[in-house]
């Protein structure tokens, strides 16, 4: 730490919540080695403010001209699925001291270059990496997850670190104890090494707060990382971990996931421990329970870290865990999926690389024989479901203002201007509210969202549909600060079901025509062919509550046909 | 109806509620087949008022004395668990019109006697059963109910009958839409014929309302049948039903099942189909959320019910489902259980029968080989989270009251009694809500009640239990209006834990003792060795959330013991 924070840290005179930032920020910037900064060439090569400048850092193979990684390492994080880096570190191939290495050194390029980190520990790790190797060394692997590196978001807790998630606020409070999630990942043999970074208050979709700032998306560093797990999208996608946890309570993971181009599994709440972590807003408030889950570069991964977390029984570390066992589906997979397709509500219209791909991606499951069917846009109720999310996430916003004023810190732009509820439509719930105190509030809202409940009740069951395909989002990453409401992805939180987010393609100027502005009356950021050029599209799978098995089942078989088959 | 209802059903003119009563007693009364209606020397044989005199109806064997019910009738009802009746039905060895009409003439009987019930549809339910017998003729069993008759609570709706739930507010809105549960029953192959009585909020443990009356234990007129559930346990236990169905958000099916010497089980919310019920509060508020569950004669029953409702994939049905399939376990109960036993808590001491029952159950698990392990009191934290469910409960109180005062009708003495929060003890958490308003007091409870499963997830893995034991209540049914908190079932559902009772043993006025009498300081109702006499004990069994399956397989090895292996 630098001589500053001693000598202005003396009782009684109140800390410029300025110079707490500068303490912290010096302390991040020692974690990572001196022998892992880049290199003054590679920052030449780039074109500052990084922010407000479209530097495509994943084209331009940085770590490989960094020099910073061997040919090994560069091989180590970018050849290989989570299955197949399991296999080798568990046959012994690959050390867990030298995967750790590589990713973290990619980790901590990934750090200087998109501020996707918050808390790096690096010589613990490598310390539990070489642990791990004696253990393998001994025959003995301590669990699937053996030697492994995950990187997990700011909000869980790791002993001496700390969990500020972005409130000044909360700095200088270490964490005494792991969350459950923690503990159940080093009881599956995983290396922690970095946390990543979040936007304050956990509740946009620009990963962006005053301690750690704003994370960049490695695609293009003018546009978003998406968020609240906008930290872990940026670092997987350039590689720096190959498997990440988030947290999803509006699209927290599958924003990330839709903007970097990764993958993303959001599932039923309560499934994957979430107890421990720090909390933004008001404890005990929990209109929409959220759901902590995996984000990667490859499908399979999704599957490991569910199974392998949900089969090492994590209620008896963690009580707010629903204690259900993880069912092995049978091996077959129906051969052709009945997939209901969710269209596009005319409040929140789709960006035209949203529309296309998901045009493509019907096209392409109906040629492999899926069935598919359009579901009816006013059964599926996508603006009715955001207008109720947005009232139920603002029904106590008192304490999260608290923990950012208690600093002085200012609100960042990206809360100050999604903190509100869409007015959008008709608004004949915000109506029905009006005179309404906030416990009567929930109340109705409860009751309408068992309203909306019922109705996908019967979608599910009149179609016999084993999986809905849908929009992830309205739009790709867009500028910073511009994304909007959350439409197509609060509505599996609202309804608790399992999400998974699939890449699949990219952005065009070419292919997808001009600008489009949202005008009055509809909700979303306005398209940008230029600047969202090359983002990458995603595809959104989701089932009813508690058929997380049979939305992965469903995921991998649209994966399959969309990112497998292609090249056959 | 009669001709009352007609002429001063004018518009304009406001009924007075006892008018409207009148004509829904007079229905009632309608119902029950004239053949059915007991004979004046039956009826001479009772002290009346009944519910002032210990009218032990059980032992005075009415139904056979009556006349009403033949041989084969009293045998079907008396000599069968529902196993052995499902067998039979299937076989074809009884018809399900025999064994509906002898049961329907049972619970006739035994309305007459306890009120136990609401809505009668004998006629609907004998053309059921007849058609259900024509199935089994052709060689098809609808399903694993086939022909079974199956009593259910009057909130749950029934197509053509009223589910006014004791408001006589809610009178004369006739259900057009059954509840999933029902609808899931009939899918099963059951026979609903009798709906059950309940008190006015559903809040307390006194069946008891302005529009059908009080229920009547039938082991003892004078004490109560318990509630919510009240009208299931006199019926089941009068063996005017095999199986009943009753919710539980406080120890609703419970109590009824531990004064009336049932079998009763509250799974963890959800599993059984809850939706679609009539609502004595305010809509969307369920801040403990209840459960539905069987009450029968016999502990198979209680499996029967719970795995075919399960496996009927009641997701399907009802949006409120937690979709989860019923586990089978492996076969091999372990023959010695670890099991935790639940002590007193000083606040809420037990009578002595029920101390009694429970050390005798002790010392027979222990003989047969189960560890038994004493839980350390203040772990458990019985006291707290009695007063923190009552809070809970009491967030929102004007809607249950509206719908009272709607009509007119005055508050039912029971509902007077228990409407508020326990003041014993500390009242720390009390005084910390003082200046809360009601949405930062669910916020508050919630942070709460989730220490006190932190707690409770600390015991089971601490201790290694593989369920708990300890008394469902203080005490056994007591006189009408005196049962008091619910300390020792709504443990349970704070922490959503499954929890079953089996009936053990009975109050002796020569093995317990003196009278005791609470003293200021404590709560419950007093001990009245005389009055009590003769009521049943029983035994609670839980286990953890989710664990419903681990908890009957538990709660069958303890009935085993207690109640089986003696006689060998």
């Amino acid at each position: 730490m630098g001589s500053v924070g001693v000598s202005l840290d003396q009782p009684g005179k109140e800390v410029p919540w300025q110079v707490k930032v500068a303490q912290k920020q010096q302390q991040c910037r020692d974690a990572i080695p001196a022998a892992w900064l880049l290199p003054p060439s590679i920052l030449e090569s780039l074109v500052f403010p990084l922010d407000k400048t479209p530097n495509r850092l994943l084209d331009l193979d940085i770590p490989r001209k960094s020099g910073l990684l061997s040919d090994r390492e560069i091989k180590i994080t970018e050849d290989y699925t989570v299955v197949e880096l399991l296999a080798k570190l568990a046959s012994g191939e690959f050390s867990s001291l030298e995967v750790t290495t590589a990713f973290a050194k990619r980790a901590a390029i990934a750090q200087q270059l998109t501020s996707c980190l918050t808390e790096v520990f690096f010589d613990q790790a490598l310390a539990r990496a070489k642990y791990l190797d004696q253990c393998r060394s001994e025959g003995k692997l301590v669990g699937p997850l053996h030697g492994l590196p995950v990187s997990i978001k700011d909000s869980f807790q790791v002993v001496g670190t700390e969990a500020c998630i972005g409130y000044v606020s909360f700095l200088g409070k270490t964490s005494d104890a792991n969350s459950p999630l923690v503990d159940t990942l080093l009881g599956l043999g995983a290396v922690l090494y970095v946390k990543t970074n979040i936007p304050q208050t956990l509740m946009t979709a620009d990963s962006d707060n005053n301690v750690f700032g704003r994370t960049l998306n490695p695609h293009n560093t003018a546009l978003n990382a998406g968020g609240s797990s906008g930290g872990e999208g940026a670092l997987i996608a350039f590689r720096g971990s190959p498997l990440g946890v988030g947290t999803d309570v509006g699209g927290s993971i599958r924003i990330p996931a839709l903007c970097c181009g990764t993958y993303g599994f959001k599932p039923t709440s309560s499934r994957i421990p979430y107890g421990g972590q720090a909390n933004p807003g008001l404890a005990g408030m929990k209109p929409i329970v959220a759901s902590a889950g995996p984000l990667a570069n490859d499908f399979e991964a999704l599957q490991i870290f569910s199974e392998a977390v949900i089969d090492s029984t994590p209620a008896l570390l963690d009580s707010t865990v629903l204690d259900v066992p993880w069912r092995r589906l049978d091996n077959d997979t129906p051969a052709r999926l009945r997939l209901g397709v969710l269209p596009a509500d005319p409040l929140y219209p789709l960006h035209p690389p949203v529309k296309r791909a998901l045009a493509e991606a019907c096209k392409k499951l109906q040629a492999a024989g899926h069935e598919l069917i359009e579901l009816n846009v006013s059964e599926c109720r996508v603006a009715d479901v955001t207008e109720l999310a947005g009232h139920l996430f603002t029904l106590a916003p008192a304490a999260a203002k608290a923990k950012i004023d208690a600093s002085g810190e200012p609100v960042v732009p990206s809360v100050l201007r999604m903190s509100g509820v869409p007015q959008l439509g008709d608004q004949t719930l915000t109506s029905s509210l009006a005179d309404l105190d906030s416990l009567h509030k929930l109340a109705a809202l409860t009751v309408k969202r068992q309203e909306v409940a019922e109705d996908w009740r019967k979608i599910w069951v009149d179609n016999k549909l084993d999986a809905v395909i849908s929009p992830a989002a309205q739009n790709t990453a867009v500028a910073h600060d511009t994304y909007s409401w959350v439409p197509y992805t609060v509505l599996e939180n609202l309804l608790d079901y399992p999400a998974c987010v699939i890449p699949f393609g990219k952005a065009s100027k070419q292919q997808d025509g001009d600008a489009m502005k949202i005008p009055p009356g509809q909700g979303g950021p306005d398209y940008d062919p230029e600047l969202q050029d090359g983002a990458p599209c995603s595809i959104q799978v989701f089932t009813s509550r508690m058929r997380d098995e049979e939305c992965l089942r469903a995921a991998r078989v649209v994966d399959g046909c969309l990112n497998k088959e292609s090249s056959s």
